[in-house]
């Protein structure tokens, strides 16, 4: 399928269907006898029995398998700032996903402010009607507030997907990476590339799987305590975490000897003599997209060991697919008010517990998103976490 | 059936089905060129269109057809202020009906807040998700407020069903009544007992439909502009074009020599000798729910030559199932930016037409809500009266 097929696809899909999209009704409404039970007079002993215990929601309405997708349209796809109604194509497609793979309703809304505030407050307004929120393309800095107060304000899980959902992937690929490079956790260095939202969370993410060493790069060089007066809020708190040895420099600085690299940053900007100048088996996540850092072939032909991207036609594609629709399914199924730092490892060992033994290789190091149960087994590991 | 069976069915069918509704995929994912069709990177050709030209949100997405069901819980069925996760079932069945009847998505969204300016602002904010809002059981005098600014401030339809559907109902079982009690509708009296929202509704619908005799009670008896200073707001407001001879005293007093008794009020508030003082054929609408202002058989009695109520165990049931999602679907269809009051008469006339003249009878002056094509008459009715 060449690109311009997709595209063309993607618009005559959306026109055909008018979105991607239905709500359908559970119960048969086909005569009077029905509609007394699913509408009045029926209905209000469902809500009066809500009415007298509040937690009664999650066993007799839809809350208890619905979570809505919000977005305010700032950072949709690599498209940015297009606004609330052209980010809802992603955010149906979005829904659908989750429908698909984990059987989770799931409910577009698209916000009409860009104000964090505003969408802080509209969020806790409509809370009541989901059991969890994903937030979806908004744009950083503010997507760090937004998910931090939700968390802290509502009694429901918050998960941000552009922020954590890439983050649970990759580290599931890091942990097979580590098998075949045979190297323990605490002992490889890690250089992330990329600043923004993804890099950060991937950052604290290896870091709260074990991961000692760990530099985050962004455009202007390697983030370090050093320079911790001249750096934003969200940068110099990072930096208190990483970088120990507080080096200074480029990207090419700071791969020297490493054995990792994480890209979340843009199109070719890894040098394939910088990979040279790795450890013997350099593992590399080039996760720019559609045009990774450095592409698989030009990889290897450096000495790269192992290279996953977002793409799905190269091997080892760093999906978010595998993680969010299983990581809701988890949260919901355990009544979850919360989607913790560890429920998310515990995500990210269960995709890589996907890949057999005996089918790990360099090429295969990741699920395949169709593969049978992905959500089951992410879901299993999200709720055991819950509940430990 | 008996009462207890119903209840006991309705909370049986909300724990099996974990609510009454699901969100469904209309596409199908199945492959990764069904995601990259669906999703990334397909998807972001519909999102481009739509940042280019924002009306394609109107072919491209569920915003074609799908309406937002926004309650804050506080005046559900008979059962008050019950707080916005009681209100869910409510919401579910009433999006149930708008799938079963007229084809519309539609979402139940209920909120954390009371609080006018909160809800108005949050429904604001998440508008551009939908093609329209469907407001619910919000209490009066709130409600007002919250539909009248919501109207202003909004480009898609804004519709409080408590207010306006049972009037709309109601006006089509009065179209049909005037046939046969063979009068013209400027020299029928009408007294509507009630002064919430309901009352008020169907008192500007009658009004706008032609009545020029109306006269509103509520229980302090009649409303009358010579009492302007000590009314409410909304009641000062309709006694200016009501009650055009300054009558007072109570609802029997109203009554002396009314056609039309329409009771949205409290059980039990019609005595049957008042109906006597009524004209030669009176016409009895008693919709408290579940028990009307009279019970049909003993209006009867007392000389009511139709009688109608909102329930669905005697003839003539007045039930705003039979208006609420023909009118969405005739708004969405025209795309219109209101539901006008043109569109409301408009919506009854096309139900009144539902019954044949020849099947029009004392106990048949309103159609079934499971006569086939009811939605599709109403739409084509309200659809027509956007484009006139």
């Amino acid at each position: 399928m060449t690109k311009k097929d997709v595209k063309e696809l993607a618009i005559e899909q959306a026109r055909e269907n008018g979105g991607k999209l239905s709500v359908e009704s559970k119960v048969a409404i086909n005569n009077k006898e029905d509609l007394s039970i699913a509408y009045t007079p029926g209905v209000a002993a469902v809500s009066s029995a809500i009415a007298d215990n509040k937690e009664l929601a999650y066993e007799l309405t839809t809350k208890k398998n619905t979570v809505a997708v919000i977005s305010d349209g700032t950072a949709v796809l690599g498209l940015g700032d297009i606004g609330p109604e052209a980010a809802m194509p992603v955010m149906e497609g979005k829904a659908a996903l989750f429908k698909r793979f984990a059987n989770v309703d799931s409910v577009p809304i698209v916000l009409d402010t860009t104000d964090t505030e505003e969408i802080i407050q509209t969020v806790k307004m409509i809370a009541p009607t989901f059991g969890g929120i994903n937030l979806e393309d908004i744009s950083a800095p503010r997507c760090f507030e937004i998910e931090r107060r939700l968390i802290e304000e509502l009694d429901i899980p918050v998960f941000h997907d552009d922020q954590h959902g890439t983050a649970i992937v990759v580290l599931a690929a890091f942990y097979n990476a580590l098998k075949l490079i045979e190297k323990d956790i605490e002992d490889v260095r890690v250089v992330v590339n990329g600043g923004g939202s993804a890099g950060l969370s991937i950052t604290r993410k290896f870091l709260a799987a074990g991961v000692k060493h760990i530099t985050v790069v962004d455009r202007f060089g390697i983030i370090s305590e050093s320079q911790s007066e001249t750096l934003a809020p969200h940068h110099a708190d990072i930096a208190k975490v990483t970088n120990r040895e507080l080096r200074e420099g480029t990207l090419e600085d700071a791969l020297k000897g490493a054995d990792v690299f994480v890209g979340v940053s843009a199109p070719g900007v890894l040098k394939p003599e910088w990979i040279k100048e790795m450890t013997e088996k350099p593992v590399i996540f080039a996760m720019a997209n559609p045009t990774p850092e450095i592409f698989p072939d030009e990889a290897h032909e450096a000495g790269a060991y192992i290279v996953g991207t977002g793409r799905s036609d190269f091997p080892n594609q760093i999906n978010n697919v595998l993680a969010f629709p299983g990581i809701f399914r988890g949260a919901l199924d355990a009544r979850a008010r919360d989607i913790t730092i560890d429920m998310q490892i515990a995500a990210a060992k269960g995709i890589a517990s996907l890949v057999p033994a005996e089918e790990l290789s360099t090429t295969n190091i990741i699920p395949d998103p169709f593969q049978e149960g992905v959500a089951k087994v992410v879901a299993k590991s999200v709720a055991d976490a819950v509940n430990d």
